[in-house]
């Protein structure tokens, strides 16, 4: 039985059944469709992606037909009992409950958006959060009738809506409490380009800013922000309101089961995905994971982990053997507009948290040699110790950046340093990419800086 | 003295310079220009590139003034004394000899086209190979008056030479003796999408073929192919052909002083690029280098090579210590129209010379997530050995296939495994890659198809 029919449930049922085709799947799901992509929500504001349906990829009776997973959608946990390994289900639409047995439980409930302490968000109309296919539709509708969006939070949630009703239309202005945008994927200065290029696209941005209340009678037509330095207070126009500040797992009915939540209070899991409750599995949004550089148990959110974690999940659970790697790099891209921003491992202040200085290379070059038309800016930093191990990289630009990050997550994953990247053997072609990647050119400044150390 | 300010020859001076600012460089060349790229050349003759010069960096008097690097062109070595450590210069100009005293030596002469035996090609007006700046223009040139091109060889230069004819309005035959087109770069099943690529873009493709004979009086009227199973015969009408039929090195001064040559006939040289005489080193095409996979000694040929033998001799040259990797990996791109073509390691047949049989996994998927508009095919192959270890891997497809092959550059020169390729934490957002990137999901049939065997 599988709890949550997002990424990770669901591919821990794709991947139970295709481990051992003749056992019983079951995923119970409290929205009323089957997984769709969460991540993909922003773009059906803007109809980049046309219909909301597109982000599903399969239907219920798809499932049950072709698949032969059971599914029970508007359908809600209500408790866990684990020593009897049964499960209490309730139906949303019709209060019924039923007690069902589980032989391995997968718990997959993920998470909801966090409501910060901004005066008025609670019973304001025009306030919206971007977590579920409904979320998305609401927004959409409302953007239809607006002109001035506000929104808070320049997480990666943040700037993809912001991209999305800069695309339909409004007017929109950003609010960041950090002193830059996308402040958890890249470091500050890393930042600049992404912020000019939301100025460059009619945005405005005001970061290092609190949102302090939404003022309207019934409906929202304002944000009083503050600048969190100056403590100048501005009020911004506003018809409608997007949030993005982070988010809470579902735990709750898992906790009061016995399962134990890690320091970070999400659901600890081992690499098998293995809670502390034999039988009881758990993956995705709910759960942490160490970071694979710091060790530190990390809420790691994301859909590229979730599906890896559900396929492990998926194969242990019917006697399968999988395991995660020893930590997450956190690999992570978003664009905005024409700039691509991706990132790998801790950021500078995330390692600084941890007590770690990073040795720090940063280049800026062109995603083709610069003989050839057409190349593209590309920024590239990338963290080391003072041995050499990669830590972390950065790179920002408008061509090429989400493969490239994809090397420097293989060149961590299996331990290569700042040497070995200073050689690695990129490809080369005049209408691809220069014969020194940045991604090698990058190395330099750093194995420099070290030898001078020594 | 570094002779031969190519790719090789040129890294090395900027490298020597670096390492040991008051070291005194002195680059030696047979053509009438400091170092431009050689494999931009084709792009010059649709002007894609749309000036000869783009292609070239800097000057003569850029190196002499501003790098303080002397440079002589048009000057030609005739003779290494490896026991005074002189070199005899000979000025193609006017005929002058100088001889020339050298502390460190290093050997970046390059190669040539080869002659393939076909009748006709030693006399005929309209036969052009492709290697140098003046190829290029006597190529653009002809190119300007002709209707009808054929290109003899299916290789890199072949190819891209193809391409660029097609886009400067010539009808264009491409002629590949082996079964497949690009056959040194990927397998048959992997070139497959390539041929009807050109097809698609109005060019002629015959494999499995070999040009017998050009046919004309003084200029070239026709050339006579035969196919080398039916042994069918055509003519085809060309008033413009190109071969490129792979190339041959200059070793013939290094090899008269004394600089040994490996088993490919290639100048053999050591990790510090060292060759077997003390204070001579040697980069670039004219050298052979173990493969990283199969440890036989490779005549390399490619840019991105050059350039870092190049720093390697630039370093060790001047007091500094540098080592290239164990072995290379032949990383290797092009792109044709609108596909692109990727590899690294050796190809199936390449690895069946050496009694390996791989593994293989292969998947067509798309570079982004279903659900968003706009994905893109790409191909992938995977070759392994029985314990898992990646051997080579070859990926066509319409988008980002340059930095897919990066990745998988880095996992082989790591010791990445398929396995840890399976789990690698790639990146995802829904308008640049899916969760499961085809970098992973290829991993996937052949840790299965290694679990079946076991």
């Amino acid at each position: 039985m599988i709890i949550g029919s997002g990424a990770a449930g669901t591919t821990a049922a794709f991947w139970a059944k295709k481990t051992d085709r003749k056992c019983e799947v079951l995923l119970i799901n409290r929205e009323p469709y089957p997984e769709y992509s969460r991540c993909g929500l922003p773009y059906t504001i803007s109809k980049v992606i046309p219909e909301f349906l597109n982000l599903r990829e399969h239907d219920a009776g798809w499932f049950e037909s072709f698949a032969k997973i059971g599914i029970k959608l508007e359908t809600e946990v209500t408790d866990i009992n684990t020593k009897a390994k049964t499960v209490k289900l309730k139906d949303l639409k019709t209060g019924k409950e039923e007690t069902v047995n589980y032989d391995k439980l997968v718990i997959a409930t993920g998470s909801h958006p966090a409501a910060p302490p901004i005066e008025g968000v609670q019973n304001m109309k025009g306030i919206f959060y971007l977590r579920t296919l409904k979320d998305a539709m609401d927004i959409e509708a409302a953007a239809r009738k607006a002109k001035n969006a506000v929104v808070i939070g320049a997480g990666l949630i943040g700037v993809e809506t912001a991209e999305n009703l800069v695309e339909k239309g409004l007017k929109v202005a950003m609010v960041e409490f950090l002193p830059s945008v996308v402040p958890l994927m890249i470091d500050p200065d890393m930042a600049e380009l992404v912020q000019e290029e939301m100025i460059k696209h009619g945005m405005e941005v005001y970061t290092n800013t609190a949102a302090k209340a939404v003022l309207g009678k019934e409906r929202v037509q304002k944000v009083l922000i503050e600048n969190r330095e100056t403590k100048e207070t501005k009020e911004l126009p506003a018809d409608l309101v997007v949030i993005g500040a982070g988010v809470r797992p579902y735990t709750e009915v898992a906790q009061k089961s016995g399962v134990a939540l890690g320091t970070t209070k999400y659901i600890k899991v081992n690499e098998k995905c293995e809670t502390n409750v034999p039988d009881i599995y758990s993956a995705g949004d709910c759960t942490e994971y160490p970071d694979f550089v710091t060790g530190e148990p990390t809420p790691q959110g994301m859909g590229t982990i979730a599906v890896r974690m559900g396929k492990v999940c998926g194969i242990n659970a019917v006697g399968g053997e999988a395991r995660m790697p020893k930590g997450v790099l956190l690999t992570r891209i978003t664009k905005v507009f024409d700039i691509q921003i991706a990132a790998v491992g801790p950021t500078t202040s995330q390692l600084e948290r941890n007590k770690i200085k990073p040795i720090v290379g940063k280049i800026t070059g062109s995603s083709k040699p610069e003989y050839f038309p057409g190349g593209k800016l590309i920024r590239i930093k990338i963290l080391s110790d003072e041995n050499g191990k990669i830590l972390g990289a950065q790179i920002v630009g408008y061509e090429d950046v989400h493969q490239k990050i994809n090397v420097i997550a293989a060149a961590m994953q299996s331990g290569m340093s700042v040497y070995d990247l200073e050689w690695l053997e990129t490809c080369y072609a005049p209408a691809s990419c220069p014969t020194w990647d940045v991604l090698t050119l990058v190395a330099e400044p750093v194995t420099k800086k070290i030898a001078r150390k020594k």
